[in-house]
């Protein structure tokens, strides 16, 4: 049973090697390519409400899945030129967001960090 | 030996429990907030050359990896959302670019697939 | 009788110069730039309801305003390097905006004009 | 003796209400809209060297000036809900630009103004 990053990133390596694009992905260029499947992605609900956001229908939903899976793809192959170890990435950055934002004090407020850093409340 | 995406999925679910914070996460806003990370990510590389970008120091690379970490932790949290299977929509979406960028066809060029069914080459 | 558009465009090429920044400043890098301030502007709105977007406080669009400001600049800019009239391009582009967006079409709906292209209504 | 942002601001305004387009157009929304359109820009340069985009063919050339124009146009609309004045808010900006960049101390280099604030150089 194989890691799924892992499987996915051969697959991403294969097809760009298949094609000859190497010489067009660099990060600057993949990061710049993942920008702009992630605007794609919120394209799909620009002029929607937040509450129609949570109720697609088949055809809406069939589109940001597709939008789902360009975002992953260039953010694994991104990572991949990088070195970088997306799950520990994860798992370190959830832990930095614990501490930036501890359950007791930030419950129920979406204000971002630096307002607690500050004093305010 | 647990699935990556899965467990991710379910701290994520955690974290925002414990912080009251599923009021926001509507899946317009965390499109929005997944979009807005991706772009912190591509920061990180704006004013450097594509040659730079492959060679990072200390410094940047970790910055990177928190925002890659960013961008993968709200892909996760919108994809659970929306019911949406990450790893079955990538290889969805992959089988998808393998018909509209056949190998032979594409080699060697970032065209747009459209300029390819227009019959140009 | 000053045109805004060339007074801006002016006075950015001077800082630049100043700051032997024009290096930096391929279309490609600014475009790059464009696009994460753009994304630092929806920032200000990603956890708003669409209700409190329209009724930010001092603060709040204080930091909307210094954003919009650095997406003009930057679009300025990117439009100054490639020798595009952003006040032509726009009238241009309204135009075609009427062809597209027939009023007595699509009064009320924000799907997209392939969707009336297809002959759906 | 017109200005360019206001003429533009009534034109669109009336092409909005012509198609009830109102209710779909919260600031929030516009933000959303504008980065998106955003990411389309910059599209046009993603897998483009630097050099390469300072050097665009009749086609790419006309594929950025809409672009541009796109996000002109949603910047205004945008200020225009909000009561920003785009020229004027850019002048206070650029003001801001010159006493976090002095000239002497950034000259040729791109790192972020924080850098300078924690006095490194």
């Amino acid at each position: 049973m194989s890691d799924p990053f892992k499987q996915l990133h051969l697959a991403m390596n294969q097809f760009a090697a298949e094609r000859d694009w190497d010489q067009f992905h660099s990060p600057k260029n993949l990061a710049m390519a993942l920008t702009v499947e992630a605007a794609e992605l919120q394209e799909c609900f620009q002029w929607l409400t937040e509450a129609q956001s949570k109720d697609l229908d088949e055809a809406q939903l069939a589109a940001v899945r597709d939008e789902i899976a360009d975002v992953q793809l260039y953010l694994i192959r991104l990572a991949g030129k990088l070195g970088v170890d997306i799950e520990q990435a994860c798992w370190e950055k959830m832990e930095k967001n614990a501490k930036k934002y501890p359950a007791e004090q930030v419950k129920g407020s979406a204000k971002k960090y630096t307002h607690y850093e500050n004093g305010d409340v």
